[in-house]
């Protein structure tokens, strides 16, 4: 039996990019298939953060996860500008995670000591430490725990570059191609139904983000997963308001090229409705308002919002079906979809290689709380 | 057994927004689901032509629904502009089905007597009488068909104006809702079960344009029908080029307020894919440019293209499933869908009272053609 | 001497676009300039009330000339929907002038005695009378002025439809086109030197809003004019949040067709920048969900910035320039310039065709605080 | 005297971001004015080719001037980059200037020659031997001029990255500024008059584009300059349809970064006016296609247009005002203000500094062609 692709990605955001160009990398002939056009949802929406250690705040193989995806950024932006011409917009001048209250001290303070016995940087400054380093901060903050190695990359570019460096070196990318349902025999995947005819091959790795649970659902695969709404508004200057990004409870900044600011993000779970509300951009401003004052002279550029894939436990699904096999899932991101690309590409294109995978790879695995048809 | 609604009606485009809005004016209360955003597909990519008499050449249903549904336009515009503030921007000042051959001049000639026979009004121009009042013209007009009655409206306005009514009439509009499946049970429609749970009614309308074979396919409903992708462009001058809508083979161009011009359309069959090609805009430019010279000197606008639903006949499906109850389809327009979208949401509405329906009705029923699951 | 243009108008915004269109009613040659696209300053930027009795709470040449104004805007909309397709999309349903503190019901109650007085309908209605009509107000409104006839239209479609209106009837538009400065002769107006050449009239009339300063100051003419930033942003919902205009200290709400609302305006004197800024959207969204609470969950669509002319005394110039013979002069409509452009239209017709004009012209004059150079 | 700027640039494209940003890094306080959004005019419109052999056929002082600013964008990207984040999105792929006849294959190979003698690379090619390098041209290419130096940047991020740099060191940057007149006193430049306020330095740079003259008239400086509008587009492939750069008589084919690809530039000499005409986009295509057949399928992303100043014998102006001290201008780049930007903005601190500057300048000098006022 011969199949048209050694592997068929669902999905053009950030993770079906990044495991297409990782199949890519490898030789393999991969197509990938995206139901609107490429880059069009929460890959579009983040705000780039890669807060290992910010969004993070216990070890245990998330945290492992994540710190090892984040050390893969350097090279991978060398990568990609090579391949396809697109600058990832990497920026490694850390994160401050402030604090507003003393109950929120001590919480950042005990982060700290984790993090420093697992080996990884973070320190505690006093408010006003952290004013000589960003000094459009509030007196709001009366602290904050520094993370120089958490820095920041554009999403869509990131994105947009490895769908278009998995092009490059073969892929072939298909918009507009909705999945209508997986061809499964005998336990095997075969390969796909779409409106645009069938597709085969004996991989198919859904990446589709919080829009995997519909094609997942009719594959009699139930995940513990639902949607998550964050909306984000974007304003400029023409001097920086600030150097590093600004983590708080509720609300972050994060300073892009040019002088660009992204204020993020709401947490609206259970909607797939990505509409920005009054309420959204209201609250997202008050405590941006509250942390940098000075952004009220700063000029407006635009809001929006993505849906983000959370999950039940908190951890991402990446791993192969227990019971149909070929067919792979990574999903499940949630706030991290972009910090785990990376690590997701390289560890789906193990799996379906069949190589020995990273080791943490079983806590993410699909059976660990899959639901099985009734 | 209690049901929510009184009709769900699936797909927030010009048909659906006409059903919903129809069913509404008859004190249902309906749920409007829409998988994106409404008025976003190939209503809002439609140049808004209601060419009864220039797109259906030979008598018959389509014909006579064609120009029941034309006559309802006046009253549609008032009551829309009553209702909830838009002007669906209604023209009648006719349309020229512009011959170039000596071969279009003769079959264009036979299909005006055809058309006087039944009692409609289009009459032979020769080139220059054309040229008199449309002086734009250029000399590979050897003469034309006029119809009178063929005017134009804003398809975007015209969809978003039956959804705005039906909302203002109590319809409720939910976007970004995606219809996993269709709930029937014992032959009976149930709901519908989407990303963001599950609804009931007793009556569901899927019209979800070239979108619905998926959701039927799953329904085991195989429609013979096929996306076919349109591309448009529109340019615009301070004086207009053209006061009534001419209408050639391969090419249209239909003046719109304020000295906007539409160009369209490629037919380009077998894809779900909306973008715009270059072959598509450097066809259509050839085209126009041969009708309206002068066209050369007009300011480019945009580009932009929609995916219509064709069918195997060349009718659309308007009707009830003939073995589940409850299940109401209205695709397949391809072209007409602008045109025929107020006769289609008054007939669905009949069809959902248990009414007497147009007497055409059966020649574009569900099981004139319905391939059952083998 | 031959001259190319019977007038020539400097502007292309609502007022510009009104005066081009009154003179080529009455069969004049007309030649509209504008320095970039027609309709992109704040002509576009308006929220377009028509508030007459709101604005303007003294009787006086400026309400007499409001009131006058507004009565013509029915004629106005059939002609130029008759003209050029632009439906202006007037609106009559009223605004509600709400008072917030005790103060200002006695104040909005004085202000009804004047203007039932001059025989304006207006009337007092309770907090919980507006709620009756509007019942998505809050508490926070004890009360309001009722106007039954200030209505709204669209501001860009009022300019476009001015615009393209005067050129179906033989007006010129150029677009682009920067007059560098104004040819005076022996105290008579000559024409204009653009960045496209000269071009001839004997009536040149400068009707460029904001900028109309500019090429006034180099011809030596001196106003006592400023200009004042508004930002406003706009929200849409399925189903209107309001029927008529909420007016309040600081605040409107404007509901146009289709469920989108309109909230503007600050007002920033003293500059030109159109960037609109955090704190601008801020304050206004803090005022609008003090009125109406339910805005918090209404879709955000876009922010806007416009720039408007106010004047010293607070009256717009409308009049020949005093010692400059054919030199009209037609801005300084600050929050009115959409309301005032019938008039000044009309007004200006008259003026240039040396008619007798309406009474309260004499008010508007030029020279009735110009500051000649020293 | 006091003076609050050191020195004031007028015009915030390319040209005046390359000099704010030069005297910037010498540690000036420098003022740059904007009369609109700054990088909205033909900086954003143009292709970014850095075409120093492609363009320029003969040695002499602008072809020197053109390899000089050339050699400079490698350290530029780094220095653009670390203020600000910026990628100019420098590629160094070369470029091929195609023959299509034997008459231009003569050419081209004399040209190589005079190019080759003055120690600048560049080869002849058989249309096969471009083909193997650019498998998408088509046979209609019968050999080129390959030029491996002359590669292309983003003009928009170039002209953004210069400011924000330049904001980084400490400019102040200002837009919606539009500079009335100069302050010119006993034959030295005082400052600006704007609509702003006044505006004081002894060294004032205008640096306007084809915007320029005007101000320049009104200082009686009379340039022997006009407007030539380009107009162009885009169109995207998910994987490139070139490497490099094709250059044609008429049309070239520039390669950015992610499989966008732009065409250009008509050549409308003596308008201002930006609008995208049919006649524009339709001979682009036709000559695109003739080159890259397969462009045909490609995804239309946009059309826009940009005016470039040019001048009576083809060279820019450079220098200081003959008779007015401190008053420097840099204009009249035409297709090369991309290219010369990096040059430009050296040579004019020199100026400003009063320090050596490149002998080239003479050439370039304002009085070698200024007309006087008569």
């Amino acid at each position: 039996m011969s199949y048209a692709y050694d592997a068929i990605v669902v999905g053009g955001g950030v993770n079906g990019g990044a495991i297409a160009y990782n199949l890519s990398k490898r030789g393999k002939k991969v197509l990938l298939l995206e139901k609107d056009v490429v880059v069009s949802k929460s890959s579009s929406a983040a705000a780039g953060m890669l807060g290992a250690q910010a969004e993070l705040e216990e070890d245990g193989p998330l945290f492992q996860l994540a710190r090892k995806s984040r050390a893969m950024f350097g090279s991978l932006e060398r990568e990609i500008r090579t391949l396809c011409g697109i600058d990832i917009e990497l920026i490694n001048k850390g994160m401050y995670k402030v604090a507003q209250t003393i109950q929120e001290e001590m919480t950042f303070k005990n982060i700290i000591d984790m993090q420093n016995r697992v080996g990884e940087e973070a320190e505690w400054l006093s408010g006003n430490e952290v004013r000589v380093k960003e000094s459009s901060l509030s007196d709001a903050v009366i602290g904050a725990m520094y993370i120089p190695k958490d820095g920041h990359v554009s999403a869509p570019q990131l994105a947009m570059g490895f769908i278009k460096s998995a092009a490059a070196l073969g892929a072939v990318i298909k918009e507009y191609v909705d999945v209508y349902s997986l061809k499964i025999i005998n336990g095997k995947i075969q390969g796909v139904q779409t409106n645009e005819g069938d597709f085969y091959s004996d991989s198919v790795i859904v990446a589709g983000g919080a829009w995997s649970k519909k094609l997942l659902d009719q594959a009699e695969v139930h995940l513990d997963m639902y949607p998550v709404k964050g909306e984000c508004f974007s304003v400029t200057t023409h001097r920086p308001l600030l150097t590093s990004t600004i983590f708080s409870h509720g609300c972050y900044l994060v300073p892009k090229k040019g002088g660009r600011l992204i204020v993020g993000a709401t947490v609206k779970p259970y909607t797939f409705n990505q509409a920005v509300t009054i309420d959204g951009i209201s609250s997202l401003m008050e405590k941006a308002k509250n942390l940098v004052p000075s952004i009220i002279n700063a000029q407006w550029e635009k809001a929006w919002a993505g849906i983000r894939p959370q999950t039940g436990d908190g951890f991402p699904y990446l791993g192969e079906h227990p019971e149909v096999k070929g067919l792979f899932i990574a999903t499940g991101h949630f706030r991290n979809g972009i910090l785990l690309a990376p690590i997701t590409g390289e560890m789906i294109a193990d799996l379906v290689e069949r190589k020995i995978c990273d080791e943490n790879q079983q806590y993410f695995s699909i059976n660990r709380s899959i639901k099985m048809p009734i």
